[in-house]
């Protein structure tokens, strides 16, 4: 695997380094719009998908049984900072199934927002798994387990029924045949199963538009794409891409982004999805690609274009607030 | 620029993610030994020259007039965590100079070992320019201008007394023509030189002998390398490449990290540099590389390969602490 070089990063006036990737834009049907690179590997979608992973949530009826409200579901699409937030909504989603965060099999690590890790500090508290930017999700599951009426224990396991579930959503989805035994293990300890960018792209156009999915798989997508766009910081948090984009786009975009450079989203209006992984694994340059692709397929208005330009060419400053540089888009993703 | 692909991120017994780059060994003449990708180009050298950036407060004399140990003269080669030591160790260097912390013009941050950064914020405190990673260095520029009679406000601008000399010492050592209105702005604000990794390999198997440079910078080189040598926590801290590194290996190499994955070695005993970059910028994808070469370069014993074999192919483990993949040296490097 070397795909072409998508994203440039400028200091001085020479390019300091580049990030190769690929990227592919399709419809509900699979057919490509744009691409760069080779769209046919197979890559781990990694927390991109997590939306696909929470349907079963929602088409099981576990969040209406356990009364889960827009902001549940947000959290349960979540790669969130580990803000105070976050961490309550993930402990009443647990509540609410009667379960609590001791349930949880995602591991714990320091909030990724930094100032959260040092509020945390100062109170002489060490992190759980509510911190952990998995644990909406992951809460998400034991109440699908509970809903089910399965014990949650082991419910990170590719035999557990939870992931059985999860892993016939991101099949039926994406078109691709997934096996149990063909899976790596993703941070939080789930499975990640590897997935072409052109099926995720295709998958993705299918989630922002029901055209494609099975009548309850449409529903429940619907409504965790309208709840993310209701709680847009609660899918990740203060600084990040993603609530930023959502934040300026509201139901115009899903955007989702993945550990290793991944990043997936769907655009509604256009009958579009997008999937894209930068090959050295950077999310700086995994957003400059996905800042781009939506600047181009989607007409914005003046405030929505003040959010996205600058994400789509940020500008480096240093530890004084200088400006030393910049990432741009480059080869197929400059024309 | 595209180089061959020198590391792959294994998970689930796929390539998850790869990084591209170059790297040139050569001996004090500039003559080849091995390499990978395009070393003509020039690139960013960061901080992965501190050494020679050094090299001007040990000639000129100013070192000594402070009575600057070797503690000092390693944390002018570093780039540190902020741990309490370093910052003791730099407001100690600005304190033999008659100076303080205000005259640092580097700006600050807050640690970037995160328990330091933790363990600030519960004492109330804001990060300061001594908790910079490159206050050392810095520290060492204040001296340097105080030590040549300068006054030291400015002395991050290409035009000073200070980086005149250091720009002058850069390309001695490295033998390339560097011109001050030709940089880019590094991240502590002073001017960064571009030069390609082969007049970098051939710098660094310079600073490793003395063979090759006036008898000035190679009384200083010695006398920084063996600075390190014997303090390497203060170089970079705790958990990190190049102190693990100079723990195990003591004065048989030098190493140094330097931003967008560049990283320079010096080998004494077989009269090598080292000179790496990774296209993408990738830390983690340089000390694998570099930990490879090392290995391949020097004959090793037990317990120094038990430090640097996991270092040329660290493991992956997750928030629950399972193996979830591993890095590994792939193409020219495997071979």
């Amino acid at each position: 695997m070397q795909d072409p070089v998508l994203v440039e990063v400028m200091r001085g006036g020479r390019v300091e380094s580049c990030h190769a990737g690929a990227f592919a834009v399709t419809d509900t049907e699979g057919a490509v719009l744009l691409s760069g690179g080779d769209i046919d590997h197979p890559v781990y979608p990694r927390s991109a998908v997590k939306v696909i992973q929470a349907l079963p949530l929602v088409e099981s009826g576990a969040a209406d049984r356990f009364g889960l409200d827009d902001e549940a579901l947000a959290l349960a699409c979540a790669s969130h900072g580990g803000e105070a937030r976050h961490v309550a909504v993930a402990a009443r989603m647990l509540a609410a199934a009667g379960q609590d965060a001791g349930r949880l099999e995602c591991g714990a690590h320091w909030p990724s927002f930094p100032a959260a890790a040092r509020s945390l500090a100062c109170e002489g508290a060490e992190p759980g798994p509510l911190h952990n930017n998995c644990s909406g999700k992951h809460a998400g599951f034991i109440c699908l387990a509970c809903g089910l009426g399965e014990n949650p224990r082991g419910y990170v396991t590719p035999s557990h029924r939870v992931q059985r579930e999860v892993r016939a959503a991101l099949q039926a989805v994406t078109g691709t045949p997934l096996h149990e035994g063909d899976h790596g293990i993703d941070g939080c300890s789930i499975p990640t199963y590897a997935i072409p960018l052109r099926a995720l792209a295709q998958g993705f156009a299918r989630i922002g538009t029901g055209i494609g999915l099975a009548p309850g798989h449409a529903a429940a997508a619907r409504r965790l794409r309208r709840a993310v766009a209701a709680h847009p910081f609660l899918v990740a948090g203060t600084g990040r891409f993603d609530t930023a984009v959502m934040e300026a786009l509201g139901e115009r975009a899903f955007v989702k982004v993945g550990a290793e450079g991944v990043f997936c989203a769907a655009l509604p209006e256009r009958g579009l999805g997008i999937a894209i992984k930068c090959d050295d694994g950077a999310v700086r340059a995994a957003e400059v690609i996905m800042a781009t692709l939506l600047r181009r397929l989607l007409p914005l208005g003046g405030a929505e274009e003040a959010v996205l330009a600058p994400l789509a060419a940020p500008e480096l400053t240093n530890w004084n607030g200088i400006a030393v540089g910049a990432l741009r888009p480059a080869g197929a993703l400059a024309t």
